[in-house]
Parts: structure tokens; sequence; C-alpha cells
């Protein structure tokens, strides 16, 4: 293949580095009372943050984390040229509805729980192609939006089975910039080194409440071709960390690696399985959707980075494409993940 | 602004233009019976399509036309770098379905009827921008599915107002590729000059059956700025195409445009409003959905456009952004649009 900034059948390797100028985390008041609850920047003291209802209330953190992430810019909100959105709800309505009011040109995009990697992967072909300087990727999940869409009513209180994983309630969003002199005053910074697209993969998992398994070869195949696009080997990473895999889809994909002779025990981490106390908090397999990945971006891993804990990290938004209709009528739940390779430089 | 290959607030002038290489629609049985119907490649002789239900069907849709666009291109699915594909349903199952065993990384897209735009958009971004040699651009709708997801079930038989339009069954996917020596052996070819980006644009319509309301501003929007844009009069254009603003969307868009002094009665068509035949086929307002603007841009436009007839087309995709849960909490429908010129050279 001989196309420029391109390396491997499935990843990008940047010529031009995005780099992040700002970012920023909502979140949800169980989120709030986590082991990670010191990183982000807003934590809401009630489902409905402020709006009518909790589809409102998603909307309402997308835009907080949009005008929170840009503050901390350099930069204003005229100066955003595209915002690639998406959620958990059927016609991304979170997303529409929390970004109309910028007017700011858009692009809505949907990976289920992986779209936070895809909207940071679009985000950086923008800006790495040099078709825009500052481009904003946001996306959300909240519990309740999404029991309500997927599952059953929240005030049946039905029990779940311990596979199944707690739909994280919050929105990260990131602002990515074009790289010139004299932007970035604070040193060091984080920048997108490359993108590793995930294919759907698809192992025949018909169980909802399994959802880990279901995505577990979607981030093996990312993991796989992310090491053998770029020719680096897993100790290249500081950590290499799933979106919402949980306890039980972090196990099949340790496994499912073994299996190809590649470990990253000592460095995977997973969103989902470090969001809440598990033990404490009572969420079953971990945190999963999309905002379970963003704010953990958003607040904890940029952290680490900035702080100098870890220089490289492999960032992988796991997602399980079904919708309600697809389970009803027996399908399988195809998996896909998206792979961002994120450094400190 | 500076930005290379970059014009404008809300477009984007192509340095190296992508090309259509490969198209193909797949139509519905009544969209076959339409006064386009010779243009499609395909026309199913069932709802199911060969399917166990509706959704499958739409998938299958995906997968034939995907298959057959390619099969006209001079490479093969395995040079395929990127799928973009999208469909009205919730979490998009019809593209995912539909798609998943190319074994090809994907970016799922969502923007209502729009995305046929958008998929095209971020197809010759990742092109021109030098990531990619070859991608697919595809989308779909069926009737039945968007009836079950947005309305009532087929089987009521429940009456709608004239403003109503028709979703369309079908399916288009474009191969877009880059231009290189010996690449295209037919001449004259397709080629997409540019985009202009919608922003979410909501003028407090609420009517789920007034959809082409919902839609014009983002229309009119759109047209506005391409032409601002790149500093053209609408006269560069030989036909400036909505997809499925319907009649009653389509008065309200040249309404709206004759307020800022742009007049484009002449050269205006809309995909919803030619694809079927009104008066025979009981349509109400027209077509719409996804494959409204697809399978008319997979198969007439196409024509058009290489038999000589036009030269310069601008081609808008237009999306209302609700869902059954956001038209259920009251909420209004904004639109959006997605602006492609496309040119025969």
């Amino acid at each position: 293949m001989n196309v420029s900034g391109h390396k491997g059948r499935q990843s990008i390797l940047f010529d031009n580095n995005p780099i992040v100028t700002g970012w920023a985390s909502v979140a949800g008041k169980m989120e709030g009372e986590g082991p990670l609850g010191r990183y982000y920047d807003v934590i809401s003291d009630s489902p409905e943050y402020g709006g009518k209802n909790w589809e409102e209330a998603e909307s309402r953190m997308q835009m907080t984390a949009v005008r929170k992430a840009v503050e901390k810019t350099d930069i204003s909100m005229k100066d955003i040229e595209y915002i690639v959105a998406g959620d958990l709800l059927g016609q991304l309505i979170a997303s529409s509805f929390g970004i109309k009011s910028f007017n700011i040109p858009v692009f809505g995009v949907y990976g289920a729980c992986s779209t936070m990697g895809e909207s940071l992967s679009i985000a950086s072909i923008l800006i790495s192609g040099g078709f825009a300087e500052n481009v904003v990727a946001v996306t959300s999940s909240h519990y309740a939006t999404a029991e309500k869409q997927f599952r059953f009513p929240v005030s049946y209180g039905n029990q779940r089975p311990q596979s199944a994983t707690t739909t994280v309630t919050g929105s990260g969003a990131v602002v990515l910039s074009v790289d010139k002199p004299g932007r970035i005053n604070r040193k060091p910074h984080v920048c997108v080194k490359g993108i590793t697209t995930g294919m759907i993969m698809d192992y025949g998992i018909t169980d909802a409440n399994n959802m880990g398994a279901a995505m577990a070869p979607a981030a093996c195949n990312v993991i796989e071709n992310n090491l053998n696009d770029f020719g680096i080997n897993a100790c290249e990473y500081d950590r290499i960390i799933t979106g919402d895999l949980g306890s039980v889809g972090s196990r099949a994909l340790l496994d499912m690696l073994h299996l190809k002779g590649i470990n990253i025990s000592d460095k995977h981490m997973d969103c989902g399985s470090i969001i809440y106390d598990n033990k404490k908090q009572d969420v079953h397999s971990g945190g999963s959707g999309c905002g379970c990945s963003a704010i953990t971006l958003c607040g904890y891993i940029m952290n680490q980075m900035l702080s100098g804990e870890w220089r490289k990290v492999l960032f992988i938004p796991t997602g399980a494409l079904l919708s309600p209709v697809s389970s009803h009528e027996g399908n399988t739940i195809p998996g896909i993940a998206h792979g961002i390779v994120l450094e400190r430089v």
C-alpha cells in the first residue's frame, strides 16, 4: 500500500499529529462516587441534570462537556469547525439535541459504546488531512436512557445476571487541534499518533447480558492489527485500555490474545472495570456505554498521561452492535472497536 | 482560514478529487415500478428480499448494493479500505448486519435521511486526505422497517396526512477512489469536487408528518453556504438536487431561498418528488428515507451525468433528526443536510 500517512490494513499513522488542546468530562452521581470521581470536571447531583427527562439530561451533559472542553483551549466555540458526535440512543437524539445550538457543522457517528474511538478517529482524519484546525469529538451515555432503550423500564427494578454491565451516566468531549508553533503553551501535551479502525466481528454471541464476550473479539482484532500494522510489540505501550469489556469480557480478551501469542496482561486496563468500586457499588461486570470510555479518557487517562505516569497508550473503546429489534429477532451481537494511539510529547 | 483544501466556513474544496469508480442501486418493487425504475441495478420482487424479516431484507439490500458497486470497478472487495455506512434504524442494525461479512474497517454514520451525503463526505475526506485509495459509501432504508421504527405497525393500515412522505425501500452504494493515471478506462467520469457539511437547524417544527418543512431550513443553509463558500452563483450548477423534501418541503425551500435573494427554481430537483409517480402511486408528499437520495444518485443522477445531460450537480441529501422517543417527549424535529458537489470530467 502506497498511501501517504497510511500504514497497514486497518491503521493510519498520522504525518501531522492532531493534539489534544481541550477535554472535559461530565459524570453522573454514582460515577462521581466511584474511584475516579476526583478526575471529572463536573459531577451531576441528579439523573435529570437540570432537564425535564433523562434524554434531555444526556443532551445537557454533552453540551456541558463540549463547552468545558473548549473553555480549556486558547480558542473559542466559533473556531471549532466540526463536531463529530454520537451516542447509544436510537437516531442519536442525545447528540442532536445536545449540540444543535452550537451552529457548527456536524458528523453524527455510531459505533455503539466504541463511539468515542470513532469520533476521535474522524476528528483526527479531518485535522491530519488538513481539512480543519479544530474539531470536537464528543459522546455520552446515561444509565436510565439506555435501560429504557435497550432493556426494561427502570422502575421494574429487574434482576440482571452477574455478566451484565451497568451503563455509565456521563459525557466526555475532546478538542483536537492542528499542531502549530506556539499553539500549546503548556508542555507536555497529548497527541494522536495513529488510529486502528475496527471491522465488525461476530462470534455468534446472542446474550445481551454478556456484551463483554460479544465485544472481546473486536478488541482482540484491533490490538493484533495495531501491533502488526505498526510493526511494534505490546511493550511499546504503557497501557492498553479497552472501553467496557467488564470483568467477563476482559478475561475473554486476554485469553484470545494469549492464543495468538500476545500477552498484554501486565498493561491491560478496562475503563468498565475501574470506573466503579465493583465491591461496594454493585455494578455486576462493570461499567459500559459510550460515556464509560469517554469520561475515563477525559478524566483519569488524560491525568495519568499529563502527569507523566504513562507516555504511550492504546485506547480502544469497544461497542456491541445490537438493538432491541435485532435482539428480539434472535440476531447475534456483532462487536466493533476503534483504536486510538495516544502519546505524551 | 488557512487550511489546505479548505474553503469557507462549512465547505471543503478538494485538492485531489475522489472519483466515482463504482455505484449500484437496489430498489424495492414499488420503486422499481416508479418513473426511475429503469435506472436501478436490482429491483426486489418482495419486501423480504430473500430475508426472514424486513430488517434482514434491508441488510441484504446493502450487501447487494456494495457487491454490485465494487463489481463495476476494476478492483475487488479486498481493495476496499473502509466502508462508511448508515441507515435509519436504531443502532444502525441494517448497516451492521448488512456489511459485517465484508471484513473491512467500518465507520458507522447517522444523519437521518441525509446519511448518503454524510457517508460520501467522510469517504471523500479519507481519499482526498491520502488516507485510503478506495472507500465505499452506502446507505439504505425500507418502508416497512421505518414504519415499524417510527410510526405504527404496517398492518394497522393507518391514515397519514398529505404532507407525510413514503419511506423508500432500497440501498445505494458508491465506490470512491483516488484519481491516478490509468485508473479510469471509461471517460467521462464523475468526481467529488467538494462538500458542504450541514449544521443542525431547528425551526421548531414538531409535526412528524411534515418532515419536509423540518428539513427545508437545513437544505437552505447548505445551499446558501455552498454558494458563499465557493464564491459562485446557482447558475454554476446544472441541477441542485435535494434528498427528500417532498412537494411540501420543496416549496418551503424555494420560498426560504427567495427571501435570501437566491433563485434555484429552474434547477431544483427533489429525489423524493421524482422517485414515484405521485399521481398513480399514492405516496402523498413523495418519497423519503436514506434510500431515497441514495438510489436516485446511484441510478438516475449518475446516468444523467455520464450521458452528458448534466455536468455539475449539487447533491444534498436531507435528514430529519427525530426518534420515536424525542417525538413522544414533545421535542422539535431538527433538520440536517449534507451537500456534495459532483462534476463530470
